[in-house]
């Protein structure tokens, strides 16, 4: 174990960025992770979005049977809405991954990430794949995670450790799964022994209750991918509650890193709801809650607004009444019964963190959703520069 | 007929607009429009918000009969998240009305719009609704439709006259009824001789096509409100569809005035929907891209970016192939069939009216979206002001 964090602190596995001038910044922009063995157990969740990329299409192909040899990535250009030429770029991609490192093409997923309905350059691609290949190395994980950056302002990588075997992982983007602000690609390494089945439902709990109650602004992406890779190198089979729990760790860990560096953002803003019907409602209503241009708005303004809140939570279908509600801002419960609470001057909104906490009064079960204040900033990178 | 648009261009009808000291602005804040008959019916369409205001429950029973026989409105205080004591403000403030015109309590319905969690101040409310009855004129409608702004920077009015008969409205807000930016007060008024379930019936198809359809920032306020009044003054009882048109017209006329003021939005943007499966198809996406905030700040920033819209139609429901869809800016299809189409460079975004159509070539339905784009005056009025 050669590094403590990322995609290659798990034992087999290889990371590699390097710079093939996609970028108008000259900045990296190949990343390439390859899972050395012995197993190629693989999982992933993509996008939702019914227009996705044509990168998307290529890797659901390739982890379809649960065997994944590498994962080449791309920033400066997402590759969506570029039809069957498209396509074939991402075919090509795979392709000279596995020609220049021995495997078979249809083991090899591909992620982009840039500006949605141009070609890629593939005359400068497919070079920098060869040079990402032939620099691959055990302790390659920050320089892929480096290359992955969009609009990131710091590279996102997160790991745990566990007895005998680890779980490692890297990030771009500062949105989410479904929906997503920018394209968010992730890659996690394991070196546990684990089989494709097993890694496919521990990676659909964690995201669930990650990077899915991750959502910075509402927007889903064409390109959106979690991928789940294992070597087994590790010789040991976890117990799978004990891995999904490492797993989720990590995941959440990335989360919280993608909205921290949220485009444009101020706040970080955790909405927990409690004391909901179940988990679905309290779900439903952070997420009503995390939409509200409003509410978000108020935020970036200082401004504990709990009727924004209460607003937003009445357009949802969830089990409550108005007259039960509970809204607090950093502790101060600004709202209570539906009516105004303690006095609003008694929260303090300076600081980045903010925790809005909703009591439904419906029951038990919560959530808690991650998102961002609305600011002059947002507004500026998401008018000036195109995505 | 002493106006030309407005509540009071229909016979039978007297209104009023006084300045009661709700506001610090000192500006008028309290209105009043009766229906002087013969004719007492009307309808009224309220927001779907489960979390909704004192005056919604209260002028929710008012119209139930079908009856109105005046309607009081107040700006600077929403009368929102009160609680009992703020329903029987509600009441107190219809009883008022009713005293003072010698009137049925419960046939006076009551709109509020201001912050919300604040009880209204009863003891400068109550004279000015005093006062607004004293004053009340066949050519008041301009006076009320000043007292009911709040963010607005113009007073909204829009009439039509038929053959013998008229439909005359005012609106204030820059939002709509489901949901809705700021809160939105409508009073619509005619002469025409129509009982009280024909007015239900062609006051819900207006809305539905109007307000329904302008969608300027996703959020949906507490106290929206349509109130329509029929007088019969004018003794013609139009043919139903023929009234529904003209109010349709009415309610069209002031929802692009509400767009065209909504708070701090640089451009007014009509989202065309056509080759629709069927009418809901083409709303969804219609409003699905209005809630887009890349889409949005695109749009400031004077980027015709048709891979945000077509990110946004990709989350919905609605049948298309991603591989058909067209996209227009004013005019020029920047996509085509999914992918890109024709130069970007021509598409002109300097001026405020902006058109966006999509052919999701899946059927013939189509639906137009209303909205507005997303600036730094949004943020600066939603982050520096409490609604």
């Amino acid at each position: 174990m050669t590094e403590t964090t990322g995609v290659t602190l798990a034992r087999g596995f290889a990371a590699s960025g390097v710079t093939a001038g996609l970028k108008p910044s000259g900045r990296p922009d190949v990343a390439v992770v390859q899972n050395l063995g012995p197993r190629m157990a693989a999982a992933a969740v993509f996008t939702t979005n019914r227009v996705f990329a044509a990168p998307v299409k290529w890797s659901r192909q390739a982890v379809a049977d649960g065997q994944v040899q590498a994962v080449v990535l791309n920033s400066g250009g997402a590759n969506a809405c570029t039809g069957a030429a498209g396509f074939a770029d991402s075919a090509a991609t795979a392709s000279r991954v596995a020609a220049e490192l021995g495997l078979i093409t249809d083991n090899v997923a591909v992620c982009s990430t840039g500006l949605i309905g141009l070609r890629l350059p593939m005359d400068r691609l497919l070079p920098g794949v060869a040079e990402a290949c032939a620099r691959l190395s055990p302790d390659g994980g920050s320089a892929a995670a480096q290359a992955i950056m969009t609009t990131d302002t710091v590279p996102k990588q997160a790991g745990v450790t566990r007895g005998g075997w680890s779980v490692g992982g890297m990030a771009k983007g500062a949105g989410m799964l479904a929906p997503g602000l920018a394209t968010m690609l992730v890659v996690v390494t394991t070196d546990a022994d684990l089989d494709a089945a097993t890694l496919d439902r521990c990676l659909r709990e964690a995201t669930r209750v990650t990077f899915d109650r991750a959502d910075s602004d509402g927007c889903m992406s064409t390109n959106d991918t979690v991928l789940l890779m294992a070597s087994g190198a590790s010789g040991v089979a976890p117990d799978e509650q004990e891995f999904a729990a490492a797993l989720t760790e990590v995941c959440a860990d990335l989360a919280r890193q993608l909205i921290a560096d949220a485009e444009g953002a101020a706040h970080e803003i955790a909405i927990e709801v409690v004391g909901a019907a179940d988990e679905r409602d309290a779900e439903t209503v952070g997420r009503e809650i995390a939409r509200s241009n409003l509410f978000k708005c108020a935020i970036f303004g200082g401004d504990p607004n709990w009727g924004r809140v209460l607003a937003a939570i009445g357009v949802t279908d969830a089990a409550f009444d108005p007259d039960d509600l509970d809204v607090s801002f950093n502790g101060v419960m600004v709202c209570r019964g539906g009516q105004i609470g303690d006095d609003r001057a008694l929260v303090d909104l300076r600081h980045r963190d903010v925790h809005v906490r909703v009591d439904l009064h419906a029951g038990d079960a919560s959530a808690t959703i991650l998102t961002n204040d609305l600011t002059y900033d947002y507004v500026k990178e998401n008018a000036e520069y195109s995505t």
